[in-house]
């Protein structure tokens, strides 16, 4: 699965997994900001890695969890959406808002290829402070390099190169990096 | 209302019925994937009809449950909407994004009319084995065919082909039919 | 922050101010619609101002709360955010569709400012008898005039005028003023 190849869902080893990162993805949307010391060690069992000062507001949900790994000083606004079949590398001081979407969850587009219930995934790469707006939906395969825009509702299927700004669906540049340095 | 003529959600039996929807809702989405009995027992009360091996990750949304009905294995990720003021048909098979949308609620365009209150609404019909991309909105009276690809953030505003592939706000046609085959 | 200058999210009293939110929050999205006095003491301590007849579904997510302002029976479904770093304003009647955003927070464009951690926001004002469609984006500035209908889906960059019909991302006019009346 990680490595990109076909794989079921519905593989028990895969199954238990989800259900595991499903509870604790419970128990961290039931805490508030304010339960600190829950929220941490509930992130320490549920996501792959993080540096200091990340913070991750609730709702925010996962496949696996483990596959998720940010830098310092993420933050993610309300009801993210993480589908980290695939490893997810977020960068240092990257802001995320509400309801984004990293999807590295795909589906054949062989309708009878799909049919038989086969899935795979492709990583997700973002670098350094990369601000993502509300709505923005980031897709199978992306990489965004440091210091781009990603416009509110922006429908992302090809990677975005450091320092630019993207916006719309699908997401096409709207100024060039030069202009944001 | 379900005929699909001027309603106001206003209506005591309306409100009476949209509360029991949302009791059975807040407990659905209290639960974890691991409460296998609890969920099962929700859904048969709060679902119209569904087929064996549905999947509906919580937290789910309707607005009545009962205009819900689904075919067999059918998944739905985190955060779906099914407003479902008009009836609601889904394929076996189809796979459901995150934070998808399936709206038959409507409401007049004529701002006069709008303003006291009246609504109405559309059916939805989706065939099987369709893949609806993360965040993809399903507009009032569309209907999907079998094998369909509606993509990532797509809002379908007409009816889709068997087979095609739609993207984009509005949706248009990637491939051809033919090509998905 | 109000006045719409540059400020540190990480300020003590404004972390502070968002922790009793999210806490007010956490309650409200707690109970379901059945819990009338519940909910009405919430609202009375969370958000700035309302007139009566306002119904707003759990979940609905806020930073701030005390500076969203909203008319007489205006509704709000699920999932709503409004980011209120900035004044919000919302007129009578006005109906919004599922997982809406409503964001005044704003992010410098310039990258380097952007790493110092500084934002700013921008306040929206939308008139009475307005439809939000599902899933639509209003973005920081934005005004919309009474009876507009904003499309399921759009992504709002720029003001509306009254009457006006947008839809898209960005958004652009769909029909003229003229033709709603």
């Amino acid at each position: 699965m990680i490595a990109g190849e076909l794989y079921r869902a519905g593989d028990p080893a895969l199954v238990q997994e989800r259900a595991a990162s499903q509870a604790l993805q419970q128990r961290y949307n039931a805490t508030t900001v304010s339960d600190v010391e829950d929220r941490t060690a509930i992130l320490d069992q549920w996501i792959g890695s993080r540096g200091t000062g990340c913070a991750l507001r609730s709702p925010f949900y996962a496949d696996y969890g483990y596959n998720i790994h940010l830098g310092r000083d993420v933050f993610f606004n309300y009801g993210c959406v993480l589908l980290d079949v695939c490893p997810i590398h977020i960068g240092d001081m990257t802001q995320v808002g509400p309801y984004v979407q990293i999807l590295t969850a795909d589906h054949p587009r062989d309708a009878k290829t799909r049919d038989t219930g086969l899935e795979f995934g492709r990583p997700i790469t973002i670098g350094r402070n990369v601000w993502i707006g509300g709505g923005a939906l980031i897709l199978p395969g992306v990489s965004i390099g440091e210091d781009a825009v990603i416009g509110a509702g922006a429908v992302v299927t090809r990677s975005v190169a450091a320092g630019a700004t993207v916006a719309g669906n699908p997401a096409r540049p709207l100024v060039s990096p030069a202009s944001s340095a």
